[in-house]
Order: structure tokens, then C-alpha cells, then sequence
């Protein structure tokens, strides 16, 4: 890697992407029709968080626009949009199977099996580059905080980079941290490429489940290589086959779990520290009236650790008090507040579809937001308040924001920069518009598999004991977003309570975790809820029965502590009495992660169909095809009390597999 | 990269991917309906290729399907999926774009801007992928070639490998040719990761065009790393701008043509040997009633290669003799015949079109295919004849075709496998069913930008000579497919016919270029269509009035040489008095090889509208506003006689503004 030369020192300063939003966009009074009544139903018909529909009931009084009314204004939906059966790839096209019309090929002569798998895999690719793209963002930032380029990052866990200097072969011993993390840089950002046809980390999966990929040709050999492969193989004329084309994305997938996520959680730790049991808050009463509040939106810490170190410079404390705040309040949203839940404790204001909400709070003086699942439409809502959105990464310079040139280079001075601009937006808060809609809930976070080990006594030993006695049943991994198709946190809530009440541990990432934490669920109390062995467990650990195992890029936490286990007992991953679910799924790294997930032997319950109904081959293979080639499928299932009822099923016939 | 365990040699053999095709699968009756008066009209309508008239008039009388018909099925096509306003990215959606129904944003909150680029980014990297995996097997077959894991495989041009040496900072002095070709290999290799951050040919393009690359943040990092992050921007809640998504497109496409491609047609060069001017055949008629025929289709010469080599082996001719064939006679079609055409003159049935109807002859023993723009329903149309087709591509097997699991390890074995196979078949031939439907056209090929340059005399300089001069007014690069929106090879034809009536040269690839050839146009005789100018030209040099270089992926040879015209006179690309065109362009590679050619200065004409008309913003700044970045931009023009004016208008500007 060049390293860039050096220049002279520069203040960041915002650019305004494309054009100023700066009177309210949206069209109020259009929204404003609806009368009390129907305000009231919608607010209790669209979310089960008590705070959300404080707000909700505000924004539709207000005519502000959120998703759930976009939701609206968009049926009916494309059925065969909807069904996979539309194809708009090439340019012969756009083409829809409709057999009824004697539509059954595109121009191309690809059948309904074909066009949805090729969708499918698209879809799937979407999300392991996601995924990846972040990951490498983070390893990157490693090898310059080695090579000394970054600007106020440093090696925080410095026994996790000596294990994984250890796994790609680098040279520890009598060498100074930074020297390590450069060459622990190096070799991951290879893992990337073409040459080295290797991703390491998938060597942490147990033999039994390797031998599995390797008999389905599904090894991952590099993370970037496979997601372009898969792009090669969606063009015209490629992939020809349904099952050869999902099977790629197994592999594809593969190599964004055990390669792009892993990655980026593992280095993060390096960087940042591996997460630590903690408490902290959480829902949108998180907010302080008397504060200047910045929330902190996206999924990668990289810009958003430095904010936290800025927010705690005495310099912009004062700054903030001669605005007349009593101080700074950060919160998080989404996976960015996830993993400064994790790793510091930074109160949570909320998950995917709390992220209008807040700034309908009147309250939030900045949004900052890195990538990943931001409504590009967030500056026309903020257009309404007094809120500025403040865009961080080059890939997503969001139209009425304002973008900080972030880079690892700069970042500490950016970070400083973006909490000045938010403090001076204080003043223009109108107090009068000012709704925090309640109070916070308590959590306990900071589930890392290192933290839960240290709670079990150093081992997985206790973990196995209490599901081998029966008294922990199994244990579900419950990720995955928001999705209006499901009304808001209910899907992970319910899905979580009807398991534990099974005796089934849940471990949750991502807006799962935030919905279950909103629900009182991530509290050792809440062990009040479970089945009599969970319960005990819980008591004697002092943990609660569902546990907060960071953001989105951390299911593959989930991957190494099933790892550990299956290992621990000499089997396959396959054959632990283990299952995930995403029960309000939406985003194509959703699809990512269910696919890593059944590819590592998980059987995984989905909430929202996939969009393949069109082909009743591709709904075969996924539902129960792939048990012939990786041990495990998929399953659908929208009522999350049935997918509780499906899931036990599982795990009890695993359980008996097992002979326990 | 890991070196395979050599395993015990195992005779090549072919798997059934799927299920077998035999009986005829094909609706015949339903397409028999159709009166004579119909059919005749629809042949006419459908092609101006003679032969694929017939051909034509046949398959509708037998009841076989073609692309054509398919087409007429899928009518009416989906209006928003035409106008680039469908979106079914995310389990939110899908999505549509409506404003007269008040749906003017997505769930997410995208709107029309948005979602229309997204789509573009997505359809872009396919095609920028696609050439890119291409050029990365073709290097790994080098590097493999280099360690001599590679069968059959050697280094044919040395010079070039030296030279390419150079340009990499490998070491040549005193070293074997496959050491170098070794280290050519992994440099090249790492040019598809991370760490390097650098695509080297990209030097080749003049100063001034890679100062408008760096002032505009696309100068590519490398080959999968833009298309991994383009998949990463596509992702619901990152990319939030179309104007920033695009740029990104302009990138990943410079990644593609200056990388993934260039190395595809560089390394294919030093493997097979660089193009030189050869004298070959062209259309259906090169099939031999008395041969055995064998078809080689796709995009990548690693196996087709080893098919000529093998086909030429005293047993494998013995053993068509044993069955009552005359020989055996290998056929061209789309790209891959036309590498075989370039470099060993092997005479092309045709272009993208004639797939199915080569197949209708009943005189095709075997279609080999590997990958890229070969209908998935070929097995189909095959399974009413005795035609078996061979897929070859880990990537694409086909359903119901016959799969060689073929590796640079195994290349000539599985080569002569697949030659066994199809002389088998031939005693299945139905003599009765044949038609072979006319004679083939005489054509001249081979114009590598090396070819060009000897056939100048040994640099560019009369070539840039007779520009100033005026007797060539400039120079047309016209590549692509064929789409059944554009009357069969009539947007190329007609298109080269009123470039080169204004002393216009055109340079092609592609199905442009077997276009031009079925219409006799790459023959020096051709010249008598010409201007006086490039008349005169192209009877002093001996060549026509169009040059064929080659296959899509050489698109990167009219790259090379307008670099080398341009460093020869001291200009940027986007200052030459030339232009691109695709007339007829379907396929997602083109998207990628047009946006490479706009993002290196070259203004392109497409025949075809993009999916882009529902965003008046991304039309404006693809036809308009990338003139302020590129100084290049596209346009739209489905008359080719009209797009001629416009060329020729613009090539006119160019030379005022050069003084010439």
C-alpha cells in the first residue's frame, strides 16, 4: 500500500452535499388529514415500543413523513417484483415470467428459477459487500494505526492481535504492537485479493463443518473474489443453473462471515477493545433536554470511537456550556450505537426504525451517520427541525447533508470538528418543539464470546454442562433489522420471550438487541420470564436470558462461540442444539448473514419471505434441499410464537441427536 | 496461491448438469400457428443478416423458438422496470417510482434519482465483473503456466510478456520466460486485491487523462475492490447520491477497462499469440455438411485454445474419418470465436444472434460453451436436433448441457475429451434435417493494436498523419451486441456504412464488428463505400475501411491505441476527433465498456436506451454534466444514420478545436 504523502495540516470542514434542505420538505399537510382516531390505531397497529408511538402519534399530528406512510404509499406492491420473477439485468429486457400469459422465459430464455436465483444471489452479494467493504475499512485502519499514519487510533487489545498474529502465521515474539498490527494488516488485507486463496478465520470452524464445504465446493477463497464472482455469474449468459448459483452464494457468504464480518469485529476489538459486560440505557428517553444531543448512526465505530474521545475533551465541554447545554449526550442508533454500546456503554436511543423518531424529538442537535441502512431521506426529515445531518463516509454522501472528507488520517480532527458543529446548533433548538417521549430503559451489554467465557469461569465447559443437563435447552442466535411488514420489535420480542421461556438462551445482534433491550429483556430480571432452568442459570451467572452480542458484523461473534462449543464437544456445527432467526429482516445483509448461518449448519426461521416465491425450485433448495449439502435450511415462518414453536421442534431433535 | 496436490490423472468425462433434455422441449405447435405470409415478414423484419433469414423462416416453420420470439412474449415489457424506477433491493420493497400515484420515494425514503443510479451502478459492475473474472482466469492461467501447474499451456509472445514485465517492475534480464511469466502473474494478481491500491496499465492513458481521473476521485484502486464497494454503495442506506454513485461507476468501469479487461486481452496475447492481419470466413455458411462441426462459444479462449490444438491431433482426425466425416471443423461464435478468429483465423458463424440458429441447421455436432451471453435455453433449442452442448465453466453449467470440469490443470485433455465427444455425435446427425443456408462472406481480421501499427510502418504517425491531413476525418470505436429491440446487425451495419461514406474509420469488436464482417465490410473491397479520403487510405495500406480487434474484452485494445494516438500528439483522449458507439448493445458488459469510454474521454453513442429514463437528473448528467468532469459524455440515438451525424458533427468540433 502507498502511503500517502503528507500534507499540510488542514481543519476538516463540512461540504453541503448537493443542495440545502432548509425549510420543512416534506408535505405536511397532505399527512395532516388524519384524524384522531386513525392517528391512534397506526401508532398501536405499527410499533410495540411504548416511546415510538409517543412519536409516531407526534409525526402524524405533525405531518411528518416516517417509512411506515412511504410503506403505505407503496401498495399494493409488484407481485412479481415481490414473487423474483421480474428480471431487469440486461438491456433485452426488463422481463417478468407470468405463466398465466405464456411468459415462461425471459428474452434471454431464463425460466422463473433462474431469474430468482439470480435476483437472489444479487441481493446476497449486496450484503456481503456491505459487510466486507466495512470490514476492510477497519483493517485498513489497523495497518495504518501500525504504520503510524492514522491520527489517534491506537492497539487496545493487544492479546487478541497477538492470537490472530498467531492464526496468519505473523511473528510476535520481541516486536512492538504496531509492527504486529501492520503485518496482521497486511495479511488480512490480502485475504481480500486474488493471490493468497485463503481466508483465514474460516479455520475456526470445527473439521466436521469444513469437510462439509469442502465436499459442496463452497470454501470460501477470498472475501472480495467470491462477491465479484457472483456478479459474474448474475450477467447474461453465466450462471444457468439455480442450485450452482445459490451454492456460490453459500460460499460467497462464507467468506463475509467467517471472512469481511470477522474481520471487522475482530479488528475492531484490536482497535477499540474487546467489549466487556456492562449496563447502560436505552430507548429514545436516552436524550437530555438540557444537552446538546449527537447521535451516532451507521455501523462502523471507526469514526464514532473518535467522537466519543472528542466529546470528552474539556474544550468542547466548556464549548457546549457556553451554549447554555449542561453538556454533551451521546447516543447511539442502529449498529454504529451498537458497538459503543458494546465496547463503552454509550446509551442506545434506538434501532432501525427509531432513527425518524428521534429527530421528530426536536431534541437531536446532529445526526452523525457513517453507512449502512441511513434513509437517504433523513436531511428532508431533519429539514422539519432543527437537526443536522452530518455524513462521514465518501460512499455515502447523502443529498442535504453535511460531509466531513473522514479519513483515518484525519480522523481524531474531524471528530472534534463534527461535535463543534453539533454544539453550535444548539442555540437553534425551539424549545417549545422539544417532545422526549419518556424515559430509558436499563440494559446490560457487552456480550463479546470473551466476556461471556470469563462469566462461565474461563471455559465453555459450564455452557455445555447446563445444555447437556438439559436446563439451558439450546440457544438462539435472533439478528436482523426492522421491517414494516412486521409490526416494529414485535417479531424479536415475542420470538425471544416464547424461547426463553423454553429454556432457550438467545444471544442477539443488531436491531433484534435494541428491540429486546427497549423490551426489558436484556436485564438479569428478565430471567423472571424464562423456563425454571434458564432462570436458574441466569440467577447463578447473574447474566439475563438474552444476551447483547454487539451489532450486525458481530453475528460473526455467533460463528466463534458456536465454533467453541462444537468444538468443545467434538461435533459439527450442524449438530449443536442451535438455531438463528430474523424475524423483522430487511436488509440484503440480513441475507448475508441467514445464508452464513445455514451454509455453517445453522437452521435459520426467517419472519419476512425472501423474494422468491416465483420459484418453487430455489423455495425447495433453501427450505430443505440444502439439508443434503450442509445439514441445515431455511425456514419462513411470519408468526414469531409458531417460528418459537418450529424452532424447539428443532433443537429438541437435535437435542436427541445428540443422545442429551 | 497454494499449489494443487497433484492427484492421480483422471480421463476428463462429462456430467449431465441437472436432467436431460431429449426429446424436443420446444412449444412447436404453438409456434407453428403462424402463416407463411407472417413468417416471411418476420424474417425480414428481424435481421438484415441473408443467412439468418433463412434460418429464420426455418426455425418458424419448424416450431423452434428463438430470442425473437421470446421477445414478442415479453410484451408489454414493465414500464418502471424500463424507466430504472423499480427497486427490489431490500425486503422492504420492492419498491416503485410513481408520482402520479403519489409514490414518489421508496420504503426507504429513495427516490427516483436514487434508485435509477443504483440500478445503473448494479447492471455496470455485472458487466465490469464479468470482463474482470475473465481477465483474472486468463492470469491465473499465466501465473500457472509460469509455476507449470498449467497443461498445455506456453508463453507465445515473449516480447509482450517482457514488455508487460516492464510495466510491472518485474525483472527480465537473464530469467526464463516462465519465471517472469511467474511474477507477471502474482503482480497482476495483486492488482485485483487491496494492498497493491494500483491498477498499473492505467499509466498507459496520456497525463492529461489521468489528471481528470484524479481531480475527480476515479482513478481505480483496483479491479474487484471498486466492484465490491459499487455492491457496498448499492446497499439500502449507503449510497445516497446519484451523482457520487455514478462517479463511483465511472471507477469501477476504469477498473474494468484499464484493468480486468486490459490484462484479459494482454495476457491472452502472451499466451496465445498477439493478433496479425489474417484473411478468415464469416456467417452460418462456414458449418460443412460433410464435417464434423463443432461451435465454440463465449468469451474466453483458455479452453477454445486447447479445442483448436486438439482438434488438429492425427487421432482425433482419424477418429472423424472412423465415423464418415471429411474432418473436423471448428466454428467461431460471439467472442470467444472471435479470439479464435483474431489469433488463428478459425472461421465465425456468427454473433450473438445466430446462437440458436446455428443450431437449426442440424448440421452442429457439439456447442462448447464457457461463459458470458449464451441463452441458458440453448439446451432447448438443442434438444429438437442432435446438436449436444458442452458447458465448460464451473460458473455456467447450463441445465440439460454436458459439463467438462475444466482447469488450466487439465486443459488438453478436457479438450480432447470434448473433440471425442462431438465426433461421436456425428453418426446422430439426420441428413434430411440439415441446412447449411448459404456461403459464407470473406473477411479480414487480426488488427491488434500491435497489427495496426506494423501495418502503419512501425508507429502511429501516418495514422495521425492522414487525420491531420483530413483524408481521415477520425476514428470510431463501434462495439457491442445485438438486442431484438434493433433490427439484427443493422444498427452496425448501417452505422459503419455512413461513418466510413465520411472518411470516418471504424475500429470494432465484438458482434459489431461479425456484423460488419457478415456485410462484407471488413474487406479492403469495402473501401469502394468510403469516402474519398479514407478510400484512398485504406487502398495505400491494404486494409478496409473497418478493422476487427477483437473480442469484447479488447474493447482495452482501442483503449491502448487511442492512448498512443493521444501521447503521440501531446493530448488528452477526450481532445482526439473520435467516438464510441454501441448500436445494438444489450449485455452489461457494454454498460461497463461504454462508461470506460465516456470516463476516458471518448464521447459514445448508445442505440439502445438505458433504464435511466425515470430520472431526468441521471439523464442529464450522463448526456451533459459528465462533460464537466470527463470532458466526455453519453448519447442516445436509436437511428444509426442519425447517430452517424452526430458522430460526425462531433468529430468535426474536435478538429476545429485541434486546429486541424
Amino acid at each position: 500500500m502507498e502511503k500517502k504523502a503528507k500534507t499540510e495540516k488542514k481543519i476538516p470542514a463540512p461540504v453541503l452535499v448537493d443542495r440545502k434542505l432548509d425549510t420543512c420538505e416534506l408535505d405536511r399537510a397532505k399527512m395532516s388529514l388524519m384524524n384522531p382516531k386513525v392517528i391512534k390505531e397506526k401508532s398501536n397497529e405499527r410499533t410495540i415500543d411504548e416511546l415510538a408511538k409517543v412519536m409516531l402519534k407526534h409525526t402524524m399530528e405533525e405531518g411528518i413523513e416516517t417509512v411506515w406512510d412511504r410503506f403505505e404509499m407503496q401498495q399494493p406492491q409488484c407481485r412479481y417484483c415481490s414473487d423474483g420473477v421480474s428480471c431487469s439485468r440486461c438491456a433485452m429486457g426488463p422481463c417478468r415470467i407470468i405463466p398465466e400469459h405464456h411468459r415462461e422465459r425471459g428474452v434471454c430464455g431464463a425460466d422463473a428459477d433462474l431469474i430468482v436465483s439470480r435476483n437472489l444471489l444479487d441481493t446476497l452479494v449486496t450484503g456481503a459487500a456491505a459487510h466486507s467493504d466495512h470490514g476492510r475499512d477497519i483493517v485498513e485502519t489497523l495497518y495504518k494505526t501500525g504504520t503510524g499514519e492514522a491520527q489517534g487510533y491506537e492497539i487496545t487489545d493487544v492479546k487478541k492481535l497477538e492470537k490472530i498474529a498467531a492464526e496468519l502465521g505473523v511473528e510476535t515474539k520481541g516486536r512492538k504492537k504496531e509492527e504486529i498490527a501492520t503485518d496482521v494488516g497486511r495479511q488480512l488485507l490480502y485475504e481480500f485479493g486474488t493471490f493468497k486463496n485463503k481466508v483465514t478465520f474460516a479455520d475456526r470452524a470445527p473439521e466436521q463443518t469444513k469437510e462439509l464445504w469442502k465436499a459442496a465446493g463452497i470454501v470460501p477463497r477470498s472475501v472480495d473474489r467470491e462477491i465479484v464472482e457472483a456478479m459474474h455469474r448474475v450477467h447474461m449468459g453465466v450462471g444457468a443453473n439455480y442450485a450452482n448459483i445459490l451454492l456460490h452464494g453459500l460460499r460467497a457468504s462464507l467468506g463475509d462471515g467467517w471472512g469481511g464480518s470477522m474481520m471487522g469485529t475482530e479488528i475492531s476489538d484490536v482497535l477499540f477493545g474487546t467489549p466487556t459486560i456492562n449496563q447502560s440505557q436505552v430507548n429514545l428517553g436516552v436524550l437530555k433536554e438540557d444537552h446538546v444531543n449527537i447521535s451516532l448512526h451507521g455501523h462502523n465505530p471507526m469514526l464514532s470511537e473518535m467522537i466519543v474521545r472528542a466529546a470528552d475533551d474539556p474544550d468542547m465541554k466548556d464549548l457546549a456550556k457556553k451554549t447554555g447545554a449542561k453538556g454533551i449526550n451521546l447516543v447511539g442508533l442502529c449498529c454504529t450505537g451498537n458497538e459503543l454500546l458494546m465496547r463503552k456503554g454509550v446509551p442506545m436511543a434506538g434501532n432501525h426504525f427509531n432513527q425518524e423518531l428521534i429527530i421528530a424529538t426536536g431534541a437531536l442537535e446532529a445526526m452523525v451517520i457513517d453507512y449502512q441502512c441511513i434513509f437517504p431521506s433523513l436531511p428532508r426529515t431533519a429539514s422539519c427541525y432543527h437537526t443536522k445531518i452530518i455524513s462521514t463516509s465518501e460512499k455515502s454522501k447523502v443529498v442535504g447533508s453535511y460531509y466531513f472528507d473522514f479519513h483515518p488520517e484525519n480522523a481524531y480532527d474531524t471528530a472534534k470538528a463534527i461535535v463543534k458543529m453539533a454544539i453550535n446548533n444548539f442555540p437553534n433548538r425551539i424549545p417549545e418543539r422539544v417532545l422526549i417521549p419518556g424515559k430509558p430503559v436499563d440494559l446490560m451489554a457487552g456480550f463479546s464470546v470473551e466476556a461471556i467465557v470469563e462469566a462461565l469461569g474461563g471455559t465453555v465447559k459450564p455452557l455445555i454442562d447446563v445444555i447437556a443437563s438439559g436446563d439451558v435447552r439450546g440457544a438462539v442466535g435472533i439478528v436482523g433489522c426492522n421491517n414494516p411488514k412486521v409490526q416494529h420489535d414485535y417479531g424479536h420480542v415475542t420470538l425471544a420471550k416464547e424461547l426463553i421461556k423454553n429454556d432457550i438462551l438467545c444471544v442477539e445482534t443488531g436491531c433484534a438487541a435494541v428491540a429486546c433491550g427497549k423490551a426489558g429483556l436484556l436485564m438479569p430480571e428478565a430471567a423472571f420470564l424464562a423456563g425454571p432452568g434458564l432462570k436458574g442459570v441466569c440467577k447463578k451467572l447473574g447474566i439475563p436470558p438474552v444476551l447483547h452480542m454487539g451489532s450486525c458484523v458481530d453475528c460473526s461473534r455467533i460463528l466463534v462461540l458456536l465454533a467453541e462449543l462444537a468444538k468443545a464437544l467434538g461435533v459439527g456445527i450442524d449438530q449443536l442444539p442451535v438455531a438463528g432467526a430474523a424475524p423483522e429482516w430487511y436488509s440484503q445483509k440480513a441475507v448475508s448473514i441467514g445464508s452464513y448461518f445455514v451454509a455453517s449448519g445453522v437452521y435459520t426461521v426467517l419472519g419476512v419471505m425472501p423474494k422468491i416465491a416465483g420459484s418453487d425450485n430455489v423455495v425447495k433448495l433453501l427450505t430443505s434441499g440444502l439439508n443434503g449439502v450442509v445439514n441445515a435450511s431455511f425456514a419462513v415462518e411470519p408468526d414469531p410464537v409458531a417460528a418459537a414453536e418450529l424452532i424447539t421442534k428443532y433443537i429438541d431433535g437435535k437435542r436427541k441427536a445428540l443422545g442429551i
